[in-house]
């Protein structure tokens, strides 16, 4: 007996096995806490290779744990944090960065879930105005709650614009391994290169089992770093076995794999379904997730045997999210059923 | 070639086979995210058999969030917290109860690093008086961070007196399971039953990799929990991985196995030096630590060879802390070096 | 020589003469501090008869704090707080109810600054979800920011509405008197007796110096309130001569005598320079501000004279207020000033 | 008919005539809000004549305000504040720099109300280990919460110890007038110029209504104050009233020739039952105080005629706090009542 296909999330997936081979193959004698072991420093160096001399990286447990470190580097409670309105730091962290932080979490229209320059723009206001928080970080999704990806020029020119207001840039990675893939770029190029100034790199959704880090690529914020993530609860003691995780999908390139598969998926799917009648999809398939409209019987019907989420349920919009473990099985069985729902 | 022997801590041990294997064993299919998998479901049924009916228990990541988590609940921002002055909660979180709750957290003295009802008593002030933080709850750590454990009877008083007062009491149980094995009775015996609101428990220490739990005994404070843990960021997405680790501890009682393994060792480290000249036992062995004091030349000696902190520098005070996985042969090494250090 | 007339706030207008008389009349001898006082007492009971028995009010030192001490009671970290987008306590107040309650303050579109049915019902969402928001307090300010009033019988569907979906009803009342003299009720018919819960009681725009109260309607949220004022830093220490400046305003219903002349001035101002060419006021004028579109030349002119903020430059929007200290000859001079820069 | 002589607080004193007179003096015309007015500016001026070039100042409502936006300034959430465990800011603000800075104040043992340098470099610990958090402020009491004064020799020692040790030094001036009046110095001489960084500087116990300041000494400190202020809901709208007070008391010096009428009482008081047979006077009376034991039953007969509180009743220790108001009558009312009842 099979469960059934999940499309819910890339968090329903399994951990990839060498993700549980490095577990254990770190499972031996004693290791220093708190990441001092030679472990958590191979991750150090590892990230350093990925984003250039002077990166300093801190593990974490969760993306949640990773975004408000970040933010609370960044930020000083009278600032404000601007990001797209269906940004998960805006939405879908119960306000953990806001709590945090003390700051200002502001959702700014957008209908692709990215900023535009014009956007930002609108909402660097009031600046020297005390009654007004101060807009201090532009929090960018890459790739964002939509499936959509910010090309390296685009990214570049929020990071001017922020930068030229004195304002600093924070990506929100816990895709980024997909958005590395859909661009096919190195990771620096479209992150340290262009000027964001911190990241949260996610391994969770790409094959790890619940593990995260906090990238510092402006050194400025790095020192105070060490504590933040230890009043914020994010310091593991037994830190082994989340560098583990990290090592584990470095190794080859697995990282890389891993999201290369879910996208691929996500385009398969998209390219299996698109221009049936009756249904639309909505937004880019640039990462691993499609999202379409299809009417609300069918919908019920695939929800029998697929499992996935209803987005937006004024415009019957689902969210298909495919994962490193999503196979071409998988896909063509989602396939063929909205087909015959739809009576294609 | 092997590693010093470390008694620095029970988060340098490696993690059991046991909970590896069932690492493996739940990583198949997808399963739902954020906890309303089936593995999940079984280790609150776990925590329920442990402390009956009505329990509510939360997997989160690790003692610090527990910790915080639990005291949020408990607490508004005008209470205060009273504790041992030796509290993990008030010295060794970097300030993650206050910044998290608002609150004030008071150390009071003791010796032992126990908390008495004198003591507790004399703490119960200023109530009503606005410009005074109020006091709320009363914080113990059992095991605590002396190696000392209370006695059913202590909680017993200490519980009735608090709720006399209008406090609630909450558990640090980072190592419940210790406790449990000194004082040879059920969990809720000493916890429950005797009138604790709400503990931490804590897996890591005890053979995991990565995972404790607030278990909330006083169901009037568990509606909230949900969203208190998810704004914590301690709400794992692969949820049936923080599981795991909870039912490979919790088959055939494996966690109070090992919680015996370390208290026993402890104790065989305490009667294979206890009595040496120039050595004194600093504290009653009843969990799986030993604190001694002995002469600063021969600690420095002994560094050479194994892993331990100098507690008090002042003193010349030594924390040797066992494990799950310290073997005989390893206390026997420590006795023999000691020994030999001290000339005996 | 005379200072240019003020329309840019009632923050600008002196204190009335009554309310520095009173200050005198209570400056002898000692009083208990903190508001033990007899004053403050007198001011307590004059709260009870105007909004009824079992009201408890707590006297703070700005609107800033009121708010922000009732929003604290109201609220956890993980709520959030429903106003519309123009609400002082989510643009104006530089971050405050975010930093002190925690909450996600959300500013909810509107034309007119005040919030209907359907965008607050519109709002209500994800209720029981732990990974968003929960909406907890729906918070409206009377008279708004746009000097739009709601009527008793809106107020009275809001606090059903949110009672129904288990929220409260704040109410911002920074402006709470010229509402009344605008309603022509008396203060709790609109208030207490339609369900609102809390609200801020505003008397430094009515004609004091600094001061303004939290009026606590539903008793529940009484108990912990002295707590969160003197932790919020709004206790003053000689209480009296916050509390005189209230006995000032509530002698002979001063307070109402203070907001009908500003609200008058307000209509005056407005039926003067209706339906000029080139001019239109934009928001109805139920308290004591005009908004109105004209051109920026005409702007810029009348600003050498008389002291007024751009609301919104890319309309040409402007804001004249009026206060207890406008004249009729303000008005005028406005007027004729008006009239002639636009060629009428 | 006279109320009975309170000795309980300076804050139950009346409001010196020239305050009351001085608001009257500004309440015409219209004034800019939020300390944009003529009279803002003046006493900024007036702090910059006592304090020096460069000096910034932000004036406040109370004393707790004034602490908590000083402290927000010199602190992020991971640090340590560290004073002596009599202090207001630990003991008597309800929490509330716990909560708005997010630190650990820690309460060092003291006698007399006053730190040494061997107590502070005594908590100074754990530098640089992120599970301990990070000692960043001393904070001194001028004049002491018992009455103690440190000399200008006793604050610099401090300061520089602070600052080697890369920390800063905050001064809780709420009675800081007492102190330049019993050091006979020029305010800069015991603040600035031997390194203290920030202070709180009180008008309100020294004769004003409601009005104290935040005064930035190290400009690295001033540019965020603004947004610290208003988000600490301590920013006055009709700020000219506020800057009245300080105007009276700074006109002519008054507020040197009140802080010396409050020592001079205190210590007429305490020369007056020195050496009486059961009353042992406990601290140096150097300010507006005096801290006495004396037998209960002599206390209670006291208490009939006298307001004033038992500091510490295991002790059976009192507080006589003298104020701008006091006078040589009242003073010698209470000695010869205190002679009476002690049989002398």
């Amino acid at each position: 007996m099979s469960l059934p296909r999940s499309f819910a999330s890339d968090n329903t997936a399994t951990v990839h096995s060498r993700v549980l081979e490095m577990l254990a193959e770190v499972n031996h004698d004693r290791a220093p806490a708190y990441g001092d072991d030679q472990y958590s420093e191979q991750v150090r160096q590892w990230f350093v290779e990925q984003f250039g001399e002077g990166t300093e990286s801190f593990l974490v447990w969760n993306g949640t744990g990773a975004n408000v470190v970040a933010l609370r580097a960044l930020t000083r409670p009278w600032h404000a944090v601007l990001c797209a309105e269906q940004a998960h730091v805006s939405v879908d962290e119960c306000g953990a960065p806001e709590l945090l932080t003390g700051c200002k979490v502001i959702g700014l229209p957008s209908s692709d879930a990215k900023l535009t320059p014009e956007v930002i723009r609108g909402a660097i206001r009031r600046i020297g105005d005390e009654h007004a928080v101060q807009p201090r970080v532009v929090s960018l999704t890459q790739v964002t709650e939509y499936g959509t990806v910010y090309t390296r020029d685009e990214i570049k020119t929020i990071c001017d614009l922020a930068h030229d207001a004195g304002m600093l840039v924070f990506l929100d990675g816990a895709r980024i391994a997909n958005a590395a893939a859909s661009l096919d770029l190195p990771l620096r190029a479209f992150t340290r290169d262009v000027g964001v100034d911190m990241l949260s790199f996610g391994a969770t959704k790409n094959g790890a089992m619940g593990a995260e880090a906090v990238v510092v690529l402006n050194s400025a914020y790095a020192a105070e770093m060490k504590y933040l993530r230890k009043q914020s609860a994010q310091l593991a003691s037994k830190a082994r076995y989340v560098a583990a995780q990290f090592l584990a999908l470095a190794e080859h390139d697995l990282w890389l794999t891993n999201a290369r598969n879910a996208n691929t998926m996500a385009r398969r799917l998209a390219d299996g379904v698109r221009g049936l009648a009756g249904l639309t999809i909505t937004q880019p398939v640039q990462g691993s997730a499609v999202f379409a409209t299809l009417p609300l019987a069918v919908i019920e019907q695939l929800q029998r045997d697929f499992h996935f989420y209803i987005w937006d349920e004024r415009l019957n919009e689902v969210r298909w999210m495919a994962s490193w473990a999503t196979s071409a099985e998988d896909v063509d069985e989602l396939i063929v059923a909205t087909r015959a729902a739809l009576g294609a």
